[in-house]
Formats: structure tokens, C-alpha cells, sequence
């Protein structure tokens, strides 16, 4: 049987922490991010170039798996880790993003969300407990609670009697997920006895209702706790004074985790605020799209300012795009349409975030946080060197 | 200065032979197949992709180079090598197929061809000359002579008109690759004063105009002798009597490519005829359909069959693929039209190609190559498993 999930906080510096977390799949060192593999793979990337990226946990969604190939089938097979090649730590979510953001005609009551597959309209419904049951059959490492999530903005009414179903929800997980872990639910199909559960804070920008999510969260007990509904569209200033503040009132020996976020800028800024484990699909979703993280800002390969310029993508980059690569050939391989750019620009820019994450563990070690912080800072002002 | 080319004939086994050439980018082992580089790019390959599959050389496209992203601005990278980033050696074709195949309204007369690019109409012109000048621009370590590309069938009277034509470009080519290469024409602004230039055999399946054809690229002398106009649609049968017929007539000390060929068959019987070169679009292209070649026989990864099937694609075969995914993974990849199934699945048929290559090397060289052939073909013989 694997170790339970354990995590250890390593140092602090301010409120920047330094931590790792134990599960049964290995170690992940934190201030982590975990690149977005959707449907079982992350979009251009092979299991081993995730590896060269420093990668150590990856994210999988449970909406898409659920749909194809199956969360049945995959069990089938062993589990996502067997299913997809990657003997590494995983995240699951728990669907319910994606139902409420790309499925059609969906109808919540409190039971859960009825809901029609944007693959082929067929009818589904996601409870609590099914979304509990399908993440143990994939088995991830870290399982995600079912909750309600609304668009931004939405009035503070709407936000109490979401959250407050969220936290329903919340206690119906992980009373599933106990009966699962205990032996009491066999016909589930669970597929790594290590699995743990982390709770999500809701709550809006209403930091009384994050506050009293975040009781309730801990009141129920998990092994980690999320930071859920920003990065939806609120002002930057608005959301890091809800993580701030809603770091706080987290578990301090516990890992803390912002999802959905964000910009290299917001890596840095949030660890300074407590956060220690980031998923975003920006590194990947731009990558594809010409634009690229660098040291020196933001690039878009299409620019035509790169068509003879035979330097690399980012000097201080070593990723293998920045030692082998011109910037005339990036944008000639974007421009012709060659699937062979999403590789390599997804390649550098994942590198460039995880590479980010060990300069930020470093700095952290060192208590010298601050300082990298604010050097980031002016690096991060030349963003957008291309319009 | 680099090393002129040389070919070098180790060993033959009945009409099979082994050998390798010396170019200015390195030595290449014959029989050898060149991956398809279109654009600067083997489609869904990285360099060290290519490196990986055992691949010594690939095949650029002049048509596609020449309108994007021009042979001008490859010759101020440095030509092609540094350009795209591959060191080891390349052929260019001389771009006259893809005219004749991919752009519009063409004209064609004594002097060369116009036609519009298939990317922006725009209105170009190619002429013996002008191919070996961007070839010389771009680099290769072989280049190619322009020739005529007629559709099969045509008719003996066309045919005769057409291969008497290509003689009469082969001729003003070699003259314009001789200026070049003796000095006399710097403007032209060539990339790799070792390359090589090979001739090709055209005259359809008509036996005594390939003879004549050939007689006539004997009597100009290249480097090399390539034999085009087949795998164009003629029964295969006729295409091997036209190779082995055509072989026979070409020198023996200097290597001989058959254009655009071929399966794995034909990559072995042609050997048998004493072929020592081939490039295809067949392993790359089949790959991001789907395709599979392995030693049991063809697969069609979205078979349902395979829904399930946790062994690799081809238990016989060591690729990053085989060795780390199953086919039910690939195919759920290929289903959720995931990038990565290109990749995984491109790096394994150029795997299989090339190391089919390998073995036919290794039975010349041991004189077991008949038996070798004979065992081939009883795989063969389980061609298309998934209908």
C-alpha cells in the first residue's frame, strides 16, 4: 500500500513558503506549478519532455476523462498514471469547471449539476459522490471536491448561497472519499489507496464569506486546501488581496493551492502570499498561439522583427528549443503551420514557468525571496515587447 | 572548404548493394531512407527526434523553401543546416514535382516553368538555372536536377517529348552547378561549396527511353543518378521491372535514388534491384492519420480493437513509443485529436522505417539480404490487420 499523502513545511521567508509534499506516486517540491494535461496529455508534450521541464506533478481533467476515454476504462487499465505514462504525481479536478463552463443545457439543484457533453450532447449528471468515484478510479494523488462555480462578478447573495452548497457538497465528498479510502466502497473501483483530498475555499471577492469558507473547510478536515473562484475575471489588485487574506486563515502545515492562476507575475506575487501549488494553461495555450514567456518579457513569434534574427527565443533559457533554435526559425516553423512549433514553443514556455517555480524555491532558501521578487518585478514590466 | 562527395560500395548481396557516401555534412550509410522535411521540418519530428530514429540524412523541399520563408533569407542564416538546426546531411529536391503537383496555373516552355504559388497566387518562375541557384543558396549536400513531371499514364510520343526536355535541363543545370562550384558565379550566393548534384533517369515505363535518359545523364555526369516518374499510380509490378531495368543501366560505382518511394515492400525490393537512396511521405503522413507500420503487420490505431490493448504498438520495436505507451493510450490520444498522438506516432513509423534500413544494411552486409527479403515479405503478407 502507498504512503498516505504527507506534506512538511521546509522554510518560510515572509509568507513565501517552502514545503514538499509526500504521495504515493513521489515527492513534489513546493512553490509547484502543474502543467494542465486535459485529456490525459498535456497539449504537445511528451511525458518525458514534461520530465526535461523540471516538471514533477501534472493536472488531469476529470470532465474530459470522464467523457473519453472513460474514467471506467482508464481504471481498467491501472489507473491515469498507467493509462497515460506518467509514474509522477497527479492532480485531479473534479469535473465541475468544465460542466460549468463548457457542457451545455446544464440544470444544478442540490443533488449536483445534470448536464449535456459538449462531444456529442448526451445527457450526464455530476454529484459530489460521482465525482469523488471517478477521480479514485483514475487514482490521482491529489483528488479535488465538487464545487459550485459561479462567473464573476456575482452579487454577494448569489455568492453566500453558492458557497454554502459548495460547502454541502464539500462534507458529501469527503464522506464518500473516507468510505472509499476505509474499504467500504469496493465497487467503486478506487485505483490508488493513496489518494488525498483537498477542500476548496469559496467565496468570491467577499472576504467574510472566504472566511467562512474556509472554516467550514477545515472544520470537515483535508489534506490540502484550494483557493477557487478568482482569475475569473476580477481585477489582479482585488484577487491577491483575496489570497492574501484568504491564506491567512488556511492551515499553516497544510499545502494551499490557487487554481487556474496565472501569469508568471502572479506565481511570484502569490507565493509571496502564501500559495504553494499553481495550474495554469497559459504557458501551454500561448505556446501554441506564438506567444512566449522570456527573461527579458513577452515575445510574439510572428512579429516581424524576428524573421532574421538568428539568436534563441530567451538567452538565459536551456531548454532544448533555446540551445538548438532562431528565433527566424520559430517564426518560420509558426507561420508555416508546422505542429513542430506547438512542441517547441510549448516546450520552452513550460520550462520557462517551471524554471521560474526553482528560482522561486531557491530564492525562498536563501530568504532572499524579496529581493527576487522585486528583480521579477522589473523584468516583469518590459512584458509585451511585442504588441 | 568541406569535402567533395564521395560514395564509397562496400559490399553487395546478389543486385543489393552496401555502401555509404561522404558529404560535407557527414557520412550516410546506404541503403538509406531521408525522412521528408517539406518546410525545414520533418512533420511532428524534432531534430533530436530525427537523431533518435536513426535518420542520416533528410530531404528538404526547394518549392516550399523557395516561396516561404525564401531561399534568400536562408542563405543570410547560413543555408539550411544552420537555418533549421539538423547538422547532418540533406538532399533538396529541385522543386520542379511540387510545381507540377501543387501550384496553379502553370506555363510551361523550353526556357523553364511559370507558375502561381499555391500560398498568395503570386507569380513565379523556375528554370534549371534558377533551381540550381536556390539549391545552391539553400545548401544541400545533394541537390537536384529540374526536370519535367508528367501524370501517369501518358503516352509514349509525350513521354519521348518530356524526357528529351529534362535531358536538355540536366545539361544547363550541370552547367550552372559547375559555375558555381568552380567559383565563377558569387552572386549566386551558395551556402556549401560540397555540394553534390545528382541527374535524374526519366521515359515513364517505356524501357528504351529510360535507357536513353539515362545514356544522356551518364554523358553530362553527376554525382549521383536518382530515377523519377515512377510510384506515380503505375501497377507495381511494372514500377519494380522499371527500377530493375533501369538500375542495371546506371554506373555501378555511384549511388542511385528512386524518388518518392516507397511501403516497406518497396523499400526492399527495390534494394534487391540495387537501389541505394529513398525518401516517402508515407511514414510521416500515415502516422498523423493514424496509420501504423510495425513487424506484424499495418495497424489503424482508431480501431476499436485496440480500445484496450495495453501492449505497445509493435512489441519488436524500441522506440520512446513502444517502450512507454500502449496502443490504448494512442489511440485515445488520436481519438481527442491530441497533438501528441502525432508525435508519438511519427516518431514510431520513422522508427520502423529506418530501422527496417538498418536491417536491410546488416543482411547485405552478412550476404543473408535474400533471406532477410523472403522473411519481410511473410510479414508483409499481414499487411492491413485493420481494414
Amino acid at each position: 500500500m502507498p504512503a498516505a499523502f504527507s506534506f512538511a513545511l521546509i522554510a518560510t521567508d515572509g509568507d513565501a513558503r517552502l514545503g514538499e509534499f509526500r504521495s504515493a506516486h513521489g515527492v513534489v517540491q513546493t512553490p509547484a506549478f502543474m502543467p494542465v494535461g486535459t485529456q490525459g496529455s498535456v497539449k504537445a508534450m511528451r511525458q518525458r519532455d514534461l520530465e526535461e521541464t523540471g516538471a514533477q506533478i501534472i493536472l488531469g481533467n476529470t470532465y474530459h476523462l470522464y467523457l473519453r476515454p472513460g474514467d471506467q476504462l482508464i481504471a481498467r487499465r491501472g489507473g491515469l498514471h498507467r493509462f497515460i505514462g506518467w509514474p509522477h504525481p497527479i492532480l485531479t479536478d473534479s469535473g465541475g469547471y468544465q460542466v460549468f463552463s463548457l457542457a451545455g443545457r446544464r440544470k444544478i439543484d442540490e443533488q449536483g449539476v445534470e448536464f449535456r457533453s459538449h462531444l456529442d450532447g448526451s445527457l450526464h449528471r455530476l454529484s459530489p459522490e460521482s465525482a469523488v468515484d471517478i477521480q479514485a478510479r483514475l487514482g490521482s494523488d491529489i483528488a479535488m471536491v465538487l464545487d459550485e462555480c459561479l462567473a464573476y462578478p456575482a452579487s454577494r447573495d448569489e455568492t453566500a448561497h453558492s458557497m454554502e452548497r459548495s460547502v454541502r457538497w464539500a462534507a458529501r465528498c469527503r464522506v464518500q472519499f473516507a468510505a472509499i479510502r476505509d474499504g467500504g466502497r469496493a465497487d467503486v473501483g478506487a485505483t490508488n489507496p493513496g489518494q488525498a483530498q483537498f477542500g476548496i475555499v469559496q467565496g468570491g471577492v467577499f472576504q467574510d464569506l472566504r472566511d467562512q469558507s474556509a472554516d467550514a473547510a477545515r472544520a470537515i478536515g483535508f489534506e490540502g486546501y484550494a483557493i477557487g473562484g478568482l482569475s475569473v475575471g476580477e481585477p489582479i489588485d482585488l484577487m491577491y488581496a483575496v489570497v492574501s487574506d484568504t491564506a491567512r486563515v488556511l492551515p499553516a502545515d497544510q499545502p494551499r493551492y490557487l487554481m487556474g492562476a496565472g501569469t508568471p507575475d502572479d506565481l511570484v506575487e502569490c507565493v509571496a502570499r502564501g500559495i504553494d501549488m499553481f495550474d495554469c494553461v497559459l504557458p501551454t495555450r500561448n505556446a501554441r498561439n506564438g506567444q512566449l514567456f522570456t527573461s527579458e518579457g513577452r515575445i510574439n513569434i510572428k512579429n516581424a522583427r524576428h524573421a532574421e534574427d538568428d539568436g534563441p527565443l530567451d538567452p538565459a533559457c536551456d531548454c532544448y528549443t533555446c540551445r538548438t533554435h532562431s528565433r527566424a526559425y520559430l517564426r518560420h516553423l509558426y507561420l508555416a503551420g508546422e505542429m513542430t512549433a506547438g512542441t517547441l514553443n510549448t516546450l520552452h514556455n513550460l520550462t520557462f514557468y517551471l524554471d521560474t517555480m526553482r528560482r522561486i524555491r531557491e530564492a525562498i532558501s536563501l530568504r532572499t525571496f524579496d529581493k527576487f521578487r522585486q528583480a521579477f518585478r522589473r523584468s516583469a514590466s518590459r512584458l509585451s515587447l511585442d504588441s
